[in-house]
């Protein structure tokens, strides 16, 4: 029943574009739900996105820019003109219009603002451009359904009719006073049992869970995400009921840091998808190459100045990737684990001396385990006791000194504000290569080379 | 307004539990919303928890149950008798129930489920236990509203307050044949407008966007995100309604998936939390290291073997964690840009060749930068230039190897159905160390070591 897009269909509608076959288009495309439709613009070419753009009706057009990917987007907005982009705007919700007009380059904003005949619309617009675009106030919505605490359900229902025709998922009837604060809330529910006499006063529900439109977006979603809303009120500075926010923005919000979170780990430094061009991808991925590259370097000059130890034991050159190896996992292991709980808000009670204990804990238990395989290893093979003993304290040291960084850094970077996901991929291991390789030396100094 | 824990609040919280002051529990806890006091069990101990639970009112206690965290929970449940527990069970939605119940050991989930009065509720768990926890059916709610197609509205109204009373977010109303087939939706928003006699076959939408029960949980969770579902209906195989998700359960399985892929990378095999135990955490972490373990070794058998030539030429050993470092970044960024795009579906129309050239051309270009960076480096130190080609080469051939081979593993782990974030984290470091090496020591014995 759902549609799937394959190869065949997307060849099928090049072929009807081509032939200028509308009829083909109309039956087989327009029909999709705007999602879909968004996914085809994604695959055909400009010329082929316009074509099937221009035979849609107008309210299918306006959800399919909503839906449609952002680079795709981008370059499909550069080919219409003003007005085309503010006849569509005027059929979106509010919060995907500012969206789109975020998008623009800033001389064609105001072209488009300019174009737009609904003028409550272009005012909402203009309200939400002042917020932070990942603030409560950057992603909510001005279209919400509002009852006054002093109606009757009767004199409620009239006005909520007019209301309701501009709102898709009405969700929640928020309740205000005279001047427009929040007071509570409705519950569709409650319309279905009460009289018509019934005052709204005695019915809603106060004291709603609610958000300032001034704190980030991701907290926004923590807060819908904790108590399970769909929908959450958003108030100004003196709480008036200003917008509301909807679990799908929620959603995207809770993706796209999960999504930073993942590729910062590896070492992706903008938001790509292997879908992006060769140069988007390379640049991509290129800072922390150069600072693996860095890390590699001064490794080399940490090995460097133990040059002659390796040319007397060249064994000793033989483990650097087991010490190598053994840091960059624990220190990638424990800094992800402080990430995600930082991230879940499920790490603010214990106190940081209890937290690098614990993880000092972890380290020794996994460091003797490993240390005691690579022993037997050794004993198997023709190693000296002092090279193996060597190796077995190297070990140890490695996992507990990995261990405290990967889990002190992302600590100290949220402490002061910034990401703690920085703490992790890369930079957490290539600072452990450098200090690793200088502790396995040392290490090898004070027990193997005299 | 939102509720904040702090390390006060639980001091007074204990300091209340310990003197037996009820009253400080029914005023400050007993309040608060579910989640809050779900987060507080969280960090009390067992006896404390177990005064609050008691003093909460039968629906509070329900849904303290469903929040709480599941490893409290365990704990908390094997000390509460199995009539207590089925007391519980019926104030809950039949999906929060079933989770719960699966979670008991199984002699208890029989005692429990032999103690449960509601019939209907007992029966809707039994049904629901049937499903794979990771399918629709394992995540959906038995509680729906739901009207005949040959219903008027009035006769609907009539019904549908009665069906009310079990669903605490009414969300859509399903229409239904004579033979309970969905035949389609019926927003809330339409009640508003329609007259009491229309009758619902005039009223409702056909065709709504649905899913069948036995398909995977994660494809429900993509469906309701691509067309920003709130909730969405689940059919048997003949098509008869027998539940709906809700986003929240939703969102519970995209961030499931996203937080085990994120451990996946970073080498963490099992679900853990930083509040875990030692051993639990220290089990988690041990799996990969092992591999990790693994790979060192394998990589110390590589380097021994060019033993005499690290002793002619030591200097070569210095380049070992600069080789190692770059294979290790460049096979986890293009894995892990393979991971994500998998698990966004946005890969299904290029092909593995288109994938693999573009990766290639990638890792040129970013092998071209960083080997012209590190000969700048090779050439303003007393690097011969032989060595300086070695590295350049060895360099230029491990990104594109590990390139490839990052891109490779996930594609073809994701072909037979195995989930491709297996391949990213250390799986691929180790790997890719191990040929690396080989490729910069066969390159060393082709150009330098002669």
């Amino acid at each position: 029943m759902q549609f799937e897009l394959t190869k065949q269909f997307l060849s099928d509608v090049s072929h009807a574009v081509s032939e200028k076959d509308s009829l083909f288009i109309i039956k087989n495309v327009n029909e999709l739900h705007p999602a879909d439709i968004a996914e085809i613009m994604d695959y055909v070419n400009l010329q082929e996105a316009q074509y099937i753009y221009q035979l849609l009706d107008e309210e299918q057009a306006a959800d399919v820019l909503v839906e449609i990917d952002e680079d795709v987007r981008d370059k499909f907005l550069a080919s219409l003109s003003a007005k085309e982009i503010a006849e569509s705007i005027e059929n979106m919700d509010s919060d995907d219009a500012t969206d789109l007009i975020q998008d623009l380059p800033e001389k064609k904003q105001e072209e488009v603002l300019s174009e737009i005949k609904d003028e409550s619309q272009s005012s909402d617009i203009t309200d939400l451009l002042n917020y932070e675009e990942d603030s409560a106030g950057g992603i909510m919505a001005k279209e919400f359904v509002a009852a006054n605490i002093n109606w009757t359900v009767k004199e409620a229902l009239k006005m909520l009719r007019k209301q309701v025709e501009d709102v898709d998922n009405v969700f929640t009837i928020y309740v205000i006073d005279n001047k427009a604060k929040l007071k509570g809330t409705l519950s569709l529910k409650k319309f279905l049992y009460a009289s018509d006499k019934t005052l709204i006063k005695d019915l809603y529900r106060p004291d709603p869970i609610h958000v300032d439109a001034l704190i980030p977006s991701e907290e926004v979603a923590s807060i819908m995400e904790k108590y399970e809303l769909v929908v959450i009120p958003v108030v100004n500075d003196v709480g008036m009921l200003i917008g509301r926010i909807t679990i799908d923005d929620a959603l995207e919000v809770i993706k796209e840091e999960a999504e930073k979170d993942y590729q910062m780990a590896s070492g992706i430094s903008e938001k790509v998808e292997s879908s992006d061009n060769v140069w988007v991808l390379s640049r991509a991925r290129l800072p922390w190459l150069l600072i693996g590259l860095t890390g590699g370097i001064l490794g080399a000059y940490v090995i460097g100045s133990f040059e002659d130890e390796i040319r007397k034991f060249p064994i000793m050159a033989s483990f650097i990737p087991l010490i190598l190896a053994m840091g960059g996992n624990v220190g990638v292991q424990s800094s992800a684990i402080i990430v995600q709980s930082l991230a879940n808000n499920s790490l603010e009670i214990d106190s940081v001396a209890k937290k690098l204990i614990k993880e000092l804990m972890v380290a020794l238990v996994n460091g003797v385990i490993c240390s005691l395989i690579a022993l037997v290893f050794c004993f198997l093979t023709d190693i000296t006791p002092l090279l193996a003993l060597t190796i077995g304290v190297a070990l140890i040291s490695v996992f507990l000194y990995a261990g405290l960084f990967g889990t002190f850094i992302p600590l100290v970077l949220n402490r002061y504000k910034i990401d703690p996901a920085l703490a992790t991929g890369p930079f957490i291991t290539t600072t452990n290569d450098v200090i690793g390789l200088l502790l396995y030396f040392l290490i090898g100094w004070a027990i193997y080379f005299p």
